[in-house]
Protein backbone atom coordinates (compact mmCIF):
# COMPACT_ATOMS: atom_id res chain seq x y z
CA UNK A 1 0.00 0.00 0.00
CA UNK A 2 3.03 2.34 1.08
CA UNK A 3 4.62 1.44 -2.66
CA UNK A 4 0.99 2.45 -4.23
CA UNK A 5 0.82 5.83 -2.69
CA UNK A 6 4.75 6.55 -3.43
CA UNK A 7 4.12 5.98 -7.03
CA UNK A 8 1.02 7.89 -6.56
CA UNK A 9 2.91 10.93 -5.29
CA UNK A 10 6.15 10.90 -7.49
CA UNK A 11 3.37 9.89 -10.35
CA UNK A 12 1.79 13.15 -9.57
CA UNK A 13 4.95 15.55 -9.50
CA UNK A 14 5.91 14.57 -12.98
CA UNK A 15 2.30 14.90 -13.85
CA UNK A 16 2.96 18.35 -12.81
CA UNK A 17 6.08 19.18 -14.64
CA UNK A 18 5.56 17.72 -18.09
CA UNK A 19 3.44 19.48 -20.02
CA UNK A 20 3.19 17.20 -23.56
CA UNK A 21 0.27 14.86 -23.70
CA UNK A 22 2.39 11.92 -24.87
CA UNK A 23 4.56 12.13 -22.36
CA UNK A 24 1.72 12.13 -19.49
CA UNK A 25 0.34 9.11 -21.15
CA UNK A 26 3.48 7.25 -21.23
CA UNK A 27 3.54 8.40 -17.34
CA UNK A 28 0.08 6.94 -16.58
CA UNK A 29 1.16 3.89 -18.25
CA UNK A 30 4.60 3.42 -16.69
CA UNK A 31 3.57 3.84 -13.28
CA UNK A 32 0.98 1.41 -12.49
CA UNK A 33 3.73 -1.28 -13.78
CA UNK A 34 6.59 0.13 -11.48
CA UNK A 35 4.59 0.48 -8.32
CA UNK A 36 3.46 -3.48 -9.45
CA UNK A 37 7.08 -4.59 -9.92
CA UNK A 38 8.20 -2.34 -6.80
CA UNK A 39 5.81 -3.73 -4.52
CA UNK A 40 6.34 -7.79 -5.65
CA UNK A 41 10.31 -7.06 -5.10
CA UNK A 42 9.79 -5.48 -1.90
CA UNK A 43 7.59 -8.68 -0.83
CA UNK A 44 3.85 -6.43 -0.72
CA UNK A 45 0.83 -6.98 -2.85
CA UNK A 46 1.46 -5.47 -6.32
CA UNK A 47 -2.21 -5.59 -6.78
CA UNK A 48 -2.94 -3.69 -3.65
CA UNK A 49 -0.04 -1.32 -4.82
CA UNK A 50 -1.77 -0.60 -8.14
CA UNK A 51 -5.22 -0.06 -6.59
CA UNK A 52 -3.98 2.52 -4.10
CA UNK A 53 -1.95 4.14 -7.01
CA UNK A 54 -5.28 4.20 -8.87
CA UNK A 55 -7.24 5.55 -5.93
CA UNK A 56 -5.09 8.27 -5.24
CA UNK A 57 -4.30 9.58 -9.08
CA UNK A 58 -7.97 9.16 -9.55
CA UNK A 59 -8.94 12.05 -6.26
CA UNK A 60 -5.28 14.27 -6.97
CA UNK A 61 -3.99 13.87 -10.34
CA UNK A 62 -6.83 15.79 -12.61
CA UNK A 63 -5.50 19.22 -12.00
CA UNK A 64 -1.65 18.01 -13.11
CA UNK A 65 -2.64 16.95 -16.35
CA UNK A 66 -3.17 19.63 -19.12
CA UNK A 67 -6.32 19.07 -20.68
CA UNK A 68 -4.72 17.53 -23.49
CA UNK A 69 -3.05 14.75 -21.76
CA UNK A 70 -6.44 13.91 -19.90
CA UNK A 71 -8.10 13.71 -23.24
CA UNK A 72 -5.27 11.30 -24.77
CA UNK A 73 -5.18 9.51 -21.70
CA UNK A 74 -8.81 9.16 -21.20
CA UNK A 75 -9.04 7.80 -24.88
CA UNK A 76 -5.99 5.51 -24.88
CA UNK A 77 -6.83 4.02 -21.40
CA UNK A 78 -10.27 3.29 -22.57
CA UNK A 79 -9.01 1.43 -25.91
CA UNK A 80 -6.47 -0.16 -23.60
CA UNK A 81 -9.33 -1.40 -21.36
CA UNK A 82 -11.25 -2.50 -24.14
CA UNK A 83 -8.31 -4.88 -25.70
CA UNK A 84 -7.81 -6.10 -22.10
CA UNK A 85 -11.19 -7.03 -21.47
CA UNK A 86 -11.52 -9.10 -25.05
CA UNK A 87 -8.16 -11.15 -23.82
CA UNK A 88 -9.02 -11.98 -20.20
CA UNK A 89 -8.94 -15.62 -21.17
CA UNK A 90 -5.64 -15.38 -22.70
CA UNK A 91 -2.93 -14.15 -20.03
CA UNK A 92 0.08 -14.87 -21.59
CA UNK A 93 -0.80 -12.00 -24.96
CA UNK A 94 -1.39 -9.61 -21.69
CA UNK A 95 1.80 -10.20 -20.19
CA UNK A 96 3.53 -10.33 -23.39
CA UNK A 97 2.09 -6.90 -24.34
CA UNK A 98 2.80 -5.71 -21.34
CA UNK A 99 6.76 -6.42 -21.81
CA UNK A 100 6.53 -4.85 -25.09
CA UNK A 101 5.03 -1.51 -23.45
CA UNK A 102 7.18 -1.28 -20.58
CA UNK A 103 10.20 -1.99 -23.29
CA UNK A 104 8.74 1.02 -25.41
CA UNK A 105 8.50 3.36 -22.45
CA UNK A 106 11.39 3.33 -21.13
CA UNK A 107 12.33 4.73 -24.09
CA UNK A 108 9.82 6.86 -24.21
CA UNK A 109 10.19 9.02 -21.53
CA UNK A 110 13.59 9.39 -22.20
CA UNK A 111 13.08 11.10 -25.56
CA UNK A 112 9.90 12.85 -25.18
CA UNK A 113 10.63 15.92 -24.19
CA UNK A 114 12.82 16.29 -27.05
CA UNK A 115 10.04 15.42 -29.59
CA UNK A 116 7.58 18.30 -28.38
CA UNK A 117 9.57 21.55 -29.60
CA UNK A 118 9.53 19.88 -32.98
CA UNK A 119 5.51 20.94 -33.55
CA UNK A 120 5.33 24.09 -31.27
CA UNK A 121 5.99 26.55 -34.22
CA UNK A 122 3.62 25.52 -37.02
CA UNK A 123 0.64 24.88 -34.56
CA UNK A 124 0.98 28.25 -33.91
CA UNK A 125 1.01 29.74 -37.40
CA UNK A 126 -2.08 27.15 -38.16
CA UNK A 127 -4.60 28.14 -35.44
CA UNK A 128 -5.79 31.13 -37.20
CA UNK A 129 -7.00 29.02 -40.26
CA UNK A 130 -8.25 26.11 -38.11
CA UNK A 131 -10.70 29.27 -36.35
CA UNK A 132 -11.56 30.51 -39.79
CA UNK A 133 -12.59 26.90 -40.88
CA UNK A 134 -14.18 26.25 -37.64
CA UNK A 135 -16.57 29.48 -38.45
CA UNK A 136 -16.90 28.72 -41.96
CA UNK A 137 -18.51 25.47 -41.51
CA UNK A 138 -20.44 26.39 -38.32
CA UNK A 139 -22.01 28.91 -41.03
CA UNK A 140 -22.94 26.71 -43.48
CA UNK A 141 -24.65 24.91 -41.13
CA UNK A 142 -26.70 27.48 -40.03
CA UNK A 143 -27.22 28.25 -43.63
CA UNK A 144 -28.86 24.70 -43.38
CA UNK A 145 -30.76 24.84 -40.61
CA UNK A 146 -32.66 28.24 -41.38
CA UNK A 147 -34.42 27.95 -44.84
CA UNK A 148 -36.22 24.56 -43.17
CA UNK A 149 -39.79 24.91 -43.45
CA UNK A 150 -41.46 25.12 -39.98
CA UNK A 151 -44.14 22.75 -41.15
CA UNK A 152 -40.43 20.33 -40.83
CA UNK A 153 -39.05 21.96 -37.82
CA UNK A 154 -40.62 22.61 -34.49
CA UNK A 155 -39.96 26.73 -33.13
CA UNK A 156 -38.59 25.51 -29.98
CA UNK A 157 -36.33 22.98 -32.19
CA UNK A 158 -35.45 25.56 -34.63
CA UNK A 159 -34.57 28.25 -31.60
CA UNK A 160 -32.31 25.27 -30.40
CA UNK A 161 -30.27 24.49 -33.32
CA UNK A 162 -29.93 27.94 -34.37
CA UNK A 163 -29.32 29.40 -30.96
CA UNK A 164 -26.53 26.52 -30.68
CA UNK A 165 -24.72 27.40 -34.28
CA UNK A 166 -25.37 31.59 -33.38
CA UNK A 167 -24.09 31.15 -30.49
CA UNK A 168 -20.62 29.36 -31.83
CA UNK A 169 -20.10 31.81 -34.44
CA UNK A 170 -20.48 34.86 -32.64
CA UNK A 171 -18.20 33.81 -29.72
CA UNK A 172 -15.66 32.23 -31.60
CA UNK A 173 -15.74 35.79 -33.86
CA UNK A 174 -15.28 37.96 -30.87
CA UNK A 175 -12.70 35.74 -29.52
CA UNK A 176 -10.82 36.04 -32.56
CA UNK A 177 -11.59 39.95 -32.96
CA UNK A 178 -10.33 40.11 -29.16
CA UNK A 179 -6.94 38.26 -29.91
CA UNK A 180 -6.82 40.68 -33.07
CA UNK A 181 -7.38 43.77 -30.88
CA UNK A 182 -4.30 46.12 -30.77
CA UNK A 183 -3.15 46.37 -26.91
CA UNK A 184 -3.63 50.16 -25.33
CA UNK A 185 -1.30 51.99 -23.10
CA UNK A 186 -2.30 51.10 -20.36
CA UNK A 187 -3.08 47.44 -20.91
CA UNK A 188 -1.31 43.90 -21.69
CA UNK A 189 -1.50 42.16 -24.79
CA UNK A 190 -5.06 40.91 -25.42
CA UNK A 191 -4.56 38.13 -26.45
CA UNK A 192 -2.57 36.71 -23.67
CA UNK A 193 -5.69 38.59 -21.56
CA UNK A 194 -8.29 36.70 -22.88
CA UNK A 195 -6.10 33.38 -22.35
CA UNK A 196 -5.64 34.46 -19.04
CA UNK A 197 -9.81 34.96 -18.91
CA UNK A 198 -10.30 31.77 -20.21
CA UNK A 199 -8.11 29.48 -18.50
CA UNK A 200 -9.57 30.85 -15.39
CA UNK A 201 -13.03 30.17 -16.32
CA UNK A 202 -12.00 26.95 -17.44
CA UNK A 203 -10.38 26.07 -13.45
CA UNK A 204 -13.66 27.15 -11.82
CA UNK A 205 -15.44 24.58 -14.67
CA UNK A 206 -13.29 21.90 -13.77
CA UNK A 207 -13.41 22.79 -9.83
CA UNK A 208 -17.26 22.44 -10.07
CA UNK A 209 -17.37 19.10 -11.82
CA UNK A 210 -14.58 17.73 -9.19
CA UNK A 211 -16.34 18.99 -6.28
CA UNK A 212 -19.54 17.51 -7.51
CA UNK A 213 -18.34 13.89 -7.75
CA UNK A 214 -16.53 14.76 -4.32
CA UNK A 215 -19.14 15.35 -3.03
CA UNK A 216 -20.97 12.51 -4.52
CA UNK A 217 -23.95 14.47 -5.88
CA UNK A 218 -23.03 13.19 -9.88
CA UNK A 219 -21.62 9.82 -10.45
CA UNK A 220 -18.20 9.58 -11.46
CA UNK A 221 -19.15 8.71 -15.09
CA UNK A 222 -21.25 11.46 -15.32
CA UNK A 223 -18.44 13.50 -14.09
CA UNK A 224 -16.00 12.41 -16.94
CA UNK A 225 -18.39 13.09 -19.46
CA UNK A 226 -18.82 16.64 -18.40
CA UNK A 227 -15.03 17.19 -18.19
CA UNK A 228 -14.23 15.00 -20.83
CA UNK A 229 -16.21 18.63 -22.46
CA UNK A 230 -14.64 21.03 -20.60
CA UNK A 231 -11.06 19.79 -21.52
CA UNK A 232 -11.91 19.54 -25.23
CA UNK A 233 -13.12 23.09 -24.95
CA UNK A 234 -9.69 24.47 -23.46
CA UNK A 235 -7.90 22.66 -26.03
CA UNK A 236 -10.03 24.37 -28.61
CA UNK A 237 -9.89 27.88 -27.56
CA UNK A 238 -6.48 27.52 -25.02
CA UNK A 239 -4.88 25.18 -27.49
CA UNK B 1 -1.33 -1.65 -54.65
CA UNK B 2 -4.62 -4.19 -55.69
CA UNK B 3 -4.06 -5.56 -52.57
CA UNK B 4 -4.14 -2.26 -50.68
CA UNK B 5 -7.15 -0.73 -52.84
CA UNK B 6 -9.29 -3.96 -52.19
CA UNK B 7 -8.80 -3.57 -48.50
CA UNK B 8 -9.66 -0.08 -48.29
CA UNK B 9 -12.84 -0.53 -50.10
CA UNK B 10 -13.52 -3.83 -47.46
CA UNK B 11 -12.40 -2.00 -44.58
CA UNK B 12 -14.85 0.62 -45.91
CA UNK B 13 -17.74 -1.38 -46.18
CA UNK B 14 -16.93 -2.47 -42.49
CA UNK B 15 -16.46 1.44 -41.24
CA UNK B 16 -19.88 1.69 -42.08
CA UNK B 17 -21.46 -0.76 -41.11
CA UNK B 18 -19.65 -1.31 -37.50
CA UNK B 19 -21.53 1.61 -35.34
CA UNK B 20 -19.22 1.07 -32.35
CA UNK B 21 -16.37 3.50 -31.75
CA UNK B 22 -14.28 0.53 -30.07
CA UNK B 23 -15.04 -1.50 -33.00
CA UNK B 24 -13.87 0.84 -35.46
CA UNK B 25 -10.79 1.71 -34.16
CA UNK B 26 -9.98 -1.85 -34.20
CA UNK B 27 -10.16 -2.42 -37.66
CA UNK B 28 -8.24 0.31 -38.52
CA UNK B 29 -5.65 -1.17 -36.56
CA UNK B 30 -6.32 -4.58 -38.39
CA UNK B 31 -6.87 -3.79 -41.85
CA UNK B 32 -3.36 -2.43 -42.90
CA UNK B 33 -1.63 -5.36 -41.09
CA UNK B 34 -4.38 -7.65 -43.36
CA UNK B 35 -3.19 -5.86 -46.44
CA UNK B 36 0.58 -6.06 -46.02
CA UNK B 37 0.40 -10.10 -45.28
CA UNK B 38 -1.87 -10.01 -47.97
CA UNK B 39 0.23 -8.21 -50.66
CA UNK B 40 3.10 -10.18 -49.92
CA UNK B 41 1.97 -13.39 -49.81
CA UNK B 42 0.40 -12.74 -52.94
CA UNK B 43 4.15 -11.65 -54.11
CA UNK B 44 3.18 -7.78 -54.39
CA UNK B 45 4.91 -4.93 -51.67
CA UNK B 46 3.09 -4.82 -48.57
CA UNK B 47 4.42 -1.48 -47.83
CA UNK B 48 2.81 0.03 -51.17
CA UNK B 49 -0.37 -2.17 -50.32
CA UNK B 50 -0.66 -0.15 -47.18
CA UNK B 51 0.53 3.25 -48.42
CA UNK B 52 -2.55 2.80 -50.86
CA UNK B 53 -4.73 1.07 -48.43
CA UNK B 54 -3.88 4.64 -46.31
CA UNK B 55 -4.32 7.22 -49.21
CA UNK B 56 -7.71 5.97 -50.43
CA UNK B 57 -9.29 5.71 -46.85
CA UNK B 58 -7.86 9.26 -45.92
CA UNK B 59 -10.40 10.08 -49.10
CA UNK B 60 -13.02 7.84 -48.54
CA UNK B 61 -13.77 6.84 -45.14
CA UNK B 62 -14.15 9.70 -42.84
CA UNK B 63 -17.69 9.30 -43.51
CA UNK B 64 -17.83 5.92 -42.56
CA UNK B 65 -16.80 6.72 -39.08
CA UNK B 66 -18.91 7.68 -36.28
CA UNK B 67 -17.93 11.07 -34.45
CA UNK B 68 -16.64 8.92 -31.55
CA UNK B 69 -15.24 6.27 -33.82
CA UNK B 70 -13.23 9.12 -35.50
CA UNK B 71 -12.13 10.71 -32.13
CA UNK B 72 -11.07 7.62 -30.18
CA UNK B 73 -9.25 6.16 -33.31
CA UNK B 74 -7.53 9.92 -33.65
CA UNK B 75 -5.69 9.72 -30.43
CA UNK B 76 -4.95 5.85 -30.44
CA UNK B 77 -3.39 6.16 -33.97
CA UNK B 78 -1.49 9.49 -32.66
CA UNK B 79 -0.27 7.83 -29.89
CA UNK B 80 0.75 4.83 -31.32
CA UNK B 81 2.50 7.17 -33.73
CA UNK B 82 4.53 8.86 -30.94
CA UNK B 83 5.32 5.09 -29.65
CA UNK B 84 6.60 3.75 -33.26
CA UNK B 85 8.24 6.98 -33.88
CA UNK B 86 10.27 6.37 -30.39
CA UNK B 87 11.40 2.81 -30.90
CA UNK B 88 12.28 2.78 -35.06
CA UNK B 89 15.43 1.91 -33.53
CA UNK B 90 14.27 -1.12 -32.21
CA UNK B 91 12.36 -3.29 -34.89
CA UNK B 92 12.17 -6.22 -33.09
CA UNK B 93 10.08 -4.54 -30.18
CA UNK B 94 7.74 -2.91 -33.21
CA UNK B 95 7.24 -6.71 -34.66
CA UNK B 96 6.70 -8.06 -30.99
CA UNK B 97 4.02 -6.04 -30.37
CA UNK B 98 2.82 -5.97 -33.67
CA UNK B 99 2.23 -9.86 -33.25
CA UNK B 100 0.43 -9.35 -29.88
CA UNK B 101 -2.13 -6.41 -31.47
CA UNK B 102 -2.62 -9.09 -33.88
CA UNK B 103 -3.64 -11.70 -31.49
CA UNK B 104 -5.55 -9.29 -29.33
CA UNK B 105 -7.28 -7.84 -32.53
CA UNK B 106 -8.53 -11.13 -34.26
CA UNK B 107 -10.80 -11.99 -30.93
CA UNK B 108 -11.67 -8.32 -30.91
CA UNK B 109 -13.49 -8.45 -33.69
CA UNK B 110 -14.87 -11.49 -33.16
CA UNK B 111 -16.22 -10.43 -29.52
CA UNK B 112 -16.55 -6.35 -29.81
CA UNK B 113 -19.85 -6.24 -30.70
CA UNK B 114 -21.44 -7.81 -28.43
CA UNK B 115 -19.76 -5.45 -25.46
CA UNK B 116 -21.75 -2.50 -27.06
CA UNK B 117 -25.10 -3.76 -25.50
CA UNK B 118 -24.06 -3.81 -21.83
CA UNK B 119 -23.51 0.26 -21.83
CA UNK B 120 -26.72 1.88 -23.75
CA UNK B 121 -29.05 2.01 -21.01
CA UNK B 122 -26.97 3.39 -18.80
CA UNK B 123 -25.38 6.65 -20.75
CA UNK B 124 -29.43 7.59 -21.94
CA UNK B 125 -30.21 7.89 -18.20
CA UNK B 126 -27.01 9.94 -17.42
CA UNK B 127 -27.35 12.03 -20.85
CA UNK B 128 -29.31 14.94 -18.17
CA UNK B 129 -27.19 15.04 -15.75
CA UNK B 130 -24.29 15.67 -18.00
CA UNK B 131 -25.89 17.89 -19.26
CA UNK B 132 -26.92 19.51 -15.99
CA UNK B 133 -23.36 19.53 -14.43
CA UNK B 134 -22.06 21.04 -17.93
CA UNK B 135 -24.35 24.10 -17.49
CA UNK B 136 -23.92 24.16 -13.84
CA UNK B 137 -19.82 24.26 -14.32
CA UNK B 138 -20.36 26.95 -17.24
CA UNK B 139 -22.46 29.16 -15.02
CA UNK B 140 -19.87 28.74 -12.21
CA UNK B 141 -17.44 30.35 -15.07
CA UNK B 142 -19.50 33.07 -16.00
CA UNK B 143 -20.24 34.27 -12.28
CA UNK B 144 -15.93 34.35 -12.10
CA UNK B 145 -15.84 36.44 -15.03
CA UNK B 146 -18.44 38.66 -15.12
CA UNK B 147 -16.99 40.53 -11.46
CA UNK B 148 -13.95 41.07 -12.49
CA UNK B 149 -12.71 44.62 -12.36
CA UNK B 150 -12.60 46.61 -15.71
CA UNK B 151 -8.95 47.49 -15.15
CA UNK B 152 -7.86 44.20 -15.52
CA UNK B 153 -9.95 43.09 -18.47
CA UNK B 154 -10.16 45.10 -21.28
CA UNK B 155 -13.92 45.55 -22.70
CA UNK B 156 -13.49 43.38 -26.33
CA UNK B 157 -11.89 40.24 -24.15
CA UNK B 158 -14.76 40.53 -21.60
CA UNK B 159 -17.25 40.36 -24.39
CA UNK B 160 -15.80 37.64 -26.10
CA UNK B 161 -15.03 35.26 -23.07
CA UNK B 162 -18.86 35.97 -21.36
CA UNK B 163 -20.22 35.89 -25.53
CA UNK B 164 -18.57 32.44 -25.15
CA UNK B 165 -19.93 31.30 -21.85
CA UNK B 166 -23.24 33.04 -22.13
CA UNK B 167 -23.66 31.50 -25.94
CA UNK B 168 -23.07 27.51 -24.66
CA UNK B 169 -25.46 28.47 -21.53
CA UNK B 170 -28.19 29.42 -23.51
CA UNK B 171 -27.59 27.23 -26.30
CA UNK B 172 -27.72 24.39 -24.29
CA UNK B 173 -30.54 25.33 -22.20
CA UNK B 174 -32.51 25.90 -25.12
CA UNK B 175 -31.51 22.61 -26.51
CA UNK B 176 -32.40 20.80 -22.81
CA UNK B 177 -36.17 22.91 -22.99
CA UNK B 178 -36.74 21.48 -26.90
CA UNK B 179 -35.48 18.01 -25.98
CA UNK B 180 -38.17 18.10 -22.51
CA UNK B 181 -41.10 20.13 -24.90
CA UNK B 182 -44.33 17.78 -25.94
CA UNK B 183 -45.28 16.70 -29.05
CA UNK B 184 -47.71 18.59 -30.68
CA UNK B 185 -50.59 16.84 -32.86
CA UNK B 186 -49.02 17.21 -35.91
CA UNK B 187 -45.17 16.77 -35.25
CA UNK B 188 -43.17 13.97 -34.13
CA UNK B 189 -41.19 13.62 -30.89
CA UNK B 190 -39.33 17.13 -30.50
CA UNK B 191 -35.54 15.15 -29.30
CA UNK B 192 -35.82 13.18 -32.74
CA UNK B 193 -36.64 16.47 -34.24
CA UNK B 194 -33.65 18.40 -32.86
CA UNK B 195 -31.41 15.08 -33.66
CA UNK B 196 -31.98 14.94 -36.55
CA UNK B 197 -31.62 18.86 -37.48
CA UNK B 198 -28.43 18.84 -35.82
CA UNK B 199 -26.89 15.55 -37.51
CA UNK B 200 -28.17 17.36 -40.70
CA UNK B 201 -26.29 20.85 -39.47
CA UNK B 202 -23.30 18.59 -38.85
CA UNK B 203 -22.98 16.80 -41.81
CA UNK B 204 -22.87 19.94 -43.64
CA UNK B 205 -20.35 21.29 -41.32
CA UNK B 206 -18.30 17.81 -42.07
CA UNK B 207 -18.79 18.46 -45.55
CA UNK B 208 -17.50 21.60 -45.35
CA UNK B 209 -14.31 21.08 -44.02
CA UNK B 210 -13.79 17.63 -46.02
CA UNK B 211 -14.35 19.53 -49.58
CA UNK B 212 -11.89 22.59 -47.92
CA UNK B 213 -9.01 19.97 -47.84
CA UNK B 214 -10.27 18.36 -50.84
CA UNK B 215 -9.75 21.86 -53.02
CA UNK B 216 -6.70 22.56 -51.07
CA UNK B 217 -7.35 25.91 -49.52
CA UNK B 218 -6.85 24.11 -46.21
CA UNK B 219 -3.56 21.91 -45.18
CA UNK B 220 -4.46 18.55 -44.13
CA UNK B 221 -3.86 19.51 -40.57
CA UNK B 222 -5.65 22.42 -40.43
CA UNK B 223 -8.95 20.54 -41.66
CA UNK B 224 -7.73 17.63 -39.42
CA UNK B 225 -7.92 20.07 -36.26
CA UNK B 226 -11.52 21.65 -37.54
CA UNK B 227 -12.84 18.21 -37.67
CA UNK B 228 -11.88 17.50 -33.98
CA UNK B 229 -14.41 20.35 -32.97
CA UNK B 230 -16.75 19.01 -35.56
CA UNK B 231 -16.82 15.72 -34.19
CA UNK B 232 -16.71 16.46 -30.57
CA UNK B 233 -19.52 18.69 -30.72
CA UNK B 234 -21.60 16.00 -32.58
CA UNK B 235 -20.79 13.41 -29.49
CA UNK B 236 -21.86 15.75 -27.17
CA UNK B 237 -24.79 16.71 -28.66
CA UNK B 238 -25.70 14.02 -30.41
CA UNK B 239 -24.54 11.34 -27.79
Amino acid sequence: MLTGLLAGVVAQLALARIRDAYAETTVTVLVPFVAYVGADHLRGSGVLAVLVLGLYLRSRAHHATTSQGWLLGRSVWSYADFLVGLSRRDDIVVVAMSCVLVTLLVQGLTLAPSTTWLRVGSEDDDSRSVARLRREAATTALEEIRPIEPEHLADTVRRAAVLQYEGYVSAQTAMEEARRAEASENERDPAEQLRKVLRRATDVERQHVLDSRRRGTVSAEVADRALRDVETRAVRDLG
